[in-house]
């Protein structure tokens, strides 16, 4: 079936015009694969906002409305072909609907563009899919959570500039992160904001003569409400889009660092942490390695997240207003930018499961050195000594004490956040409250 | 005077000595000049914890405060110094207390760490200058509002592919940016969360044993809450700095598009929009020039947020926790995207004051096509066609019609965000609410 | 079959283990197909050196090259399969080994190993994509500086500013990006230098006790010699990928801001060049538009190019030396990299053929305001005004003369690179010398 | 005194004048201040072309000449001030020659641009620098050879994964890292080929009616050539400049790896390396701390050089040729991604010199898990084993045995590039040879 826009070349049959067609097609047809059932449910707002206009009577909508669930349905089976001639799944679906419908299924082509549909499905899907990847967060920071819980007073030496410095936890270490991550995932109602604005109605980004309810068909499809300016919407795009991505890549730079720890933690210099052997690989030359390779895939992939935030944010920049073909490529980075998340996630929670601290190695590493700070603090405390002047004195005594002093005693450090008083209980309750 | 931390180094007179020293001191002490409030304001509530903790009494809280409001004052004479000799802000101000105040300027240190100082100034710096920046893009978006009310029916052809498309109006047009503008404001609330917590008390981040009450100190500084664990606030150093700049990004991306559509529309070419000569400069070279300066340095103004975004982006990547001093190189990045987007949008509002719009030729450029799906549209409606017919139908027929149509009626155009519709009072009302 | 590093796990068959397998395998067997010829030509020559080493006989020699020249002729005919299991093609590949030759297979595993086994399969296939990309750049330089031949005296506006400023031709317009193209072909030497090494022999990055001659290794490939020290084998890796990236996305710049002046000179508004319609397509919308497409997506497939260099920088930066699993993510961009290039340059050439001047409205566009300089510049020389003078008298008498001047005449702009001389000649010379 | 273009405003005195002014003119006066003796000499080389077009006298080109020497000697001694009224040095330099020589003053500006004035100043700019930091990475590569010659046989744990895997050696790690940089210098002759081309003559960059001999400028000012078509020069403008950034980029990611390798194996998880006092720094709170300060700021510097380079690619990318105002926002990137690339290397060249290896610590680490291979490889060549097989008994025997084996003999590592055969003096070659 012929594609809408096309119009007569001369050598439809030649080289060139294959080559231009495949270029222009891109890998759409794949990437639109899972975007149907957004699509339909686009479709079907659009429909009941023609009904309402009428510009189609209650048993076309009817009729049309059937036609796109039973394309659901075959979607759901796995069965939906996207072939490469159909470009994208609008056409897909449209000629679907031609065949069972005749004209009435051209019909609903009325006031509305590929460009807002297209839109409209993407912000449907990328709606859902931060949803699922908010939940995937939580289920992360609560591991960690646990993992901090379980492990609340293991000593553990705190690291600045690489160098062992103050006296920490594993409930500390494991808190932190936990807390990164609910801070991101509380953050998220900034890009929700973004992405929770209905497109549909705005067909090529000027609107049309056909009078669409477009608060109607935003709350049909449950968005806050329409982008107003039909102008917005491909302003919007890749904008919106972006700025996903960014907070995306908010997540998997928690993860990134936290990865990197694991890594750290696990060698044996560290020695901290076991892993089991279930996110391990060995080396197919050294029959000693066990080697962090999730660890390194989950730190390295946050890569990929940036790379497609760098794609989306050169694609549009410079441009004038109005949908450019080269909006198109907005698509894939996005996509790929929500794949990967989800794969890191789902990675880092079976990494968080699989840390068996080695709790003695961890005390052991607790040497005199890092309590040197609490030392001058309390000569500070006790001696009414400035801290410089206490800070004189420990770094002339300090000597290589390198043995572990026999009581530490973690409930010195009370402050919220210090070893003694992680406020793990705070961050359960908020991780909760979301 | 001395660096808390310096060691005796065997050529301190050296001159690879005074290399490293200048390498590892970098332009800290030129950056920290603004910060100098945010961080006297840090002091002030510290001394009042240590105070709560015991560790000073009320008479030496007394002293401390009145010492840091005379540096206030002196900072605001603009007559507070920072020399390269003190590396940063922080030993200036130590420096000045102690010549003050003798040993007690010196245990105002207790239970800190430069690590927590810097962090909470320029939290407290962001939130600041967040605020003036939202209230900027809130003036962008009114003068933009402005324009669309002043021009709300003044027709424009509307762009796709950078080819005419369809009837729009200047009022859709400036109501599309304002929207965007309005829309990121909107979404501020998420970065806000993020900045919104005191990292003050985490020391060296992992906290002390100095009894410090961190959400006493929250408050004090104005914060939501205080970050909990002591380790997330190195974590977040660069982190949510990072989010920020992308929020900046994402404000300066809607002035870089603005200033396209503004070069593109005052060419010759268009002949839109004129530009007052105020934001104009000529050509060295050629006498008839009048350059949309002004725009393009709006347009390439983005260029450099973004470019800061990438180097906090890649700073602390892959990285372990804890402080490292790549942190340090957190601060300017964050500083220049602050200037710039605040520099952008004080231009962007003079660029928005400058744009005079030549009614006549917008209207003139109207031509026939533009009105093509309109007709194919009347088709559907009128003579029960499907879209696709009446689509291959108009296409046929036109044949070069570029006159404008004596009547155009805008007001068929009537769905809300079409050009007959641009919803303006729903976007002042958000605008207001805000 | 199973994989040479593999150990046993408590649970194998459960979810975690797959979704483990699943996470770390990620479509290596996928990306590898095309790089299976490569990987061969690695292990013949692998397989020669072990023979030097007399770590197999002559015999086993001939039987292993026979065996690999077997799966290449399987290859060529499409039906080499790497399956999800095999993880990749080098397992793919020795587990055929094994098949065909049992224990003999597995013995060219000796003195090498999967880490710089796949570097030299991506260096040799680097190479030869190079060669090919530097190919089809001289192809559209050819394309251009013939568009720029035939059209060598067709006058156009020359715009600063995107306002006309100078007297241009499509000559020099067409060179200026030819001469583009032949400047970044001719720089080609410092990232084929990079290339140019072989890793092969390095095994995990620290060589083995096998007495591998890696000069010889290096010559049998093609190599101009070894990268020396084993260990630069895998700090080089992403380093030589990410500058080949950035190299890519230099050619792919120029055809972005070539694409951008053929979406713009082909637009209604100014109108100097039609566009095939092969090259354009259609809306679904609009039966009048006749987009670009084509040139859209040239426009915009540089930003992919941008982003896989945005992972490669992201992904190993601050990392220590060694190889880390991270590595494995630099393969996916240089192939998506090398993949757009190609065909952003095949693309392209179809584009610049496509571009066909209207060369009367090219003429016509010439108005006066692109002679005032030329005017001032003429009163320099004739009146022996100073060039500041001159250019206020012509400003002041410069009053609309929007009429085209009756003789332009071109050989007055006679110096080399003027729109008289655009030195095509030159750019023709310095395109066949390479 | 007036700049060139100006144009009259009516409200010249108001305040958003001012701030047009100020953020039109933005730090170019600053920036330019190292550019004058550039900007001088690419005027002494147009003065003698005009001399050769005979615009003017032999005799007003020794007067220019003269004085244009004169703004040098005062620039040499300091003393030449940009202010901010004059906008950019090509003013301040112009209004030093009217001041000087009256008129004649002023001709020296026939036949060029500020467009192609400030290309050459950078150009040639660029060339002098990039040729002290190929000097300045020699100078490292020199150090780290040294380094590598004098621990040539100390051992050291090779590490993959974030493990130890392999026998390596300080000579072979010293040298994989002179090697990179030997390496990016050796491939400075692509980047050499792109900034060599002369844009002078270009003017705005369409040329001009005088007989500006090009060739004869470029060689005056030691390009290998004009830059042929004048629309080449501003399509190349930050094009090339990218390309520099992204070479030197390539610079700093070797000094990124190579300080984050000293950071780990300084800390005392490691404790292979001492580090001088003189690059490391002091805690404020822990006395016991010696931070590698130097190389935690020549690590988090590179990503300063990538911020500049993300500036660069965006700034240009989708815009239309011809000369725009944005470009001039290319300029600041170079020159700080310049600053930053040699001090980083000067800080390099410190840090290695302070590396101080603790051999006996090295050697210690060296124990029985790096060897597994090596006893693997041992198997296949003295029994005959597969790998494969070898591999499985060595794995299965391997029980932490981790005291150090007593003889380990470096010399069967004997392949180029393996730990007893660095290949140094190749290396040491190729450095001389540069």
């Amino acid at each position: 079936m012929s594609k809408l826009w096309q119009k007569k070349t001369t050598d439809t049959d030649s080289d060139a015009a294959k080559k231009v067609e495949a270029f222009t097609v891109g890998n759409d047809y794949e990437l639109d694969q899972r975007l149907v059932p957004c699509d339909v449910k686009g479709s079907v707002a659009h429909a009941k906002a023609l009904l309402k206009a009428k510009v189609i009577t209650a048993d076309e909508n009817k009729r049309l409305e059937k036609a796109l669930n039973r394309i659901l349905n075959i979607w759901e089976k796995g069965e939906f072909v996207i072939r490469i001639e159909d470009e994208d799944m609008h056409t897909a679906i449209e000629n679907h609907l031609s065949e069972q419908l005749g004209e009435l299924g051209r019909k609903i082509h009325a006031g509305r563009s590929r460009n807002d549909q297209v839109l409209t499905a993407m912000r449907l899907y990328e709606k859902e899919t931060l949803g699922d990847i908010l939940e995937m967060v939580k289920g992360c920071a609560d591991e960690l959570l646990g993992l901090a819980e379980e492990n609340r007073e293991v000593l553990l030496p705190g690291y600045t500039h690489t160098r062992k410095a103050m006296l920490s936890t594993i409930g500390l270490w494991a808190g932190g992160f936990a807390e990164m991550l609910i801070m991101q995932a509380e953050s998220a109602a900034g890009i929700q904001k973004l992405i929770n604005r209905s497109p549909l109605g705005t067909a090529a980004g000027f609107g049309t003569t056909f009078d669409i309810d477009r608060v109607y068909e935003s709350e049909l499809l449950g968005f806050e409400g329409p982008l107003i300016c039909a102008t917005t919407a491909q302003l919007s795009r890749g904008w919106v889009e972006l700025q996903l991505v960014q907070f995306l890549a908010g997540i998997t730079s928690v993860l990134n660092r936290l990865a990197s720890d694991i890594i750290q933690y696990s060698s044996e210099a560290y020695g901290f942490f076991d892993l089991d052997v279930s996110v391990c690989t060995g080396s197919s030359i050294m029959p000693q390695k066990k080697n962090p390779d999730v660890a390194e895939l989950i730190r390295g992939g946050h890569s990929v997240v940036v790379g497609c935030a760098s794609t989306l944010q050169t694609v549009s920049a410079n441009l004038i207003s109005g949908y450019h073909r080269d909006l198109q490529l907005t698509k894939e980075p996005v996509l790929k930018a929500i794949d990967k998340t989800s794969e890191l996630l789902e990675a880092a929670k079976l990494l968080i499961r699989s840390v068996r601290p080695d709790r003695e190695a961890c005390r052991k590493a607790c040497s005199y050195e890092i309590f040197a700070a609490e030392k001058a603090n309390a000569m500070v405390r006790d001696e009414g000594l400035s801290f410089r002047e206490a800070y004189r004195r420990v770094a002339a005594e300090l000597k290589h004490e390198d043995a572990v002093p026999r009581d530490i005693r973690l409930e010195q450090y009370s402050h919220l956040g210090a070893p003694g008083n992680p406020g793990l209980a705070l961050l359960r309750k908020r991780l909760l409250r979301m």
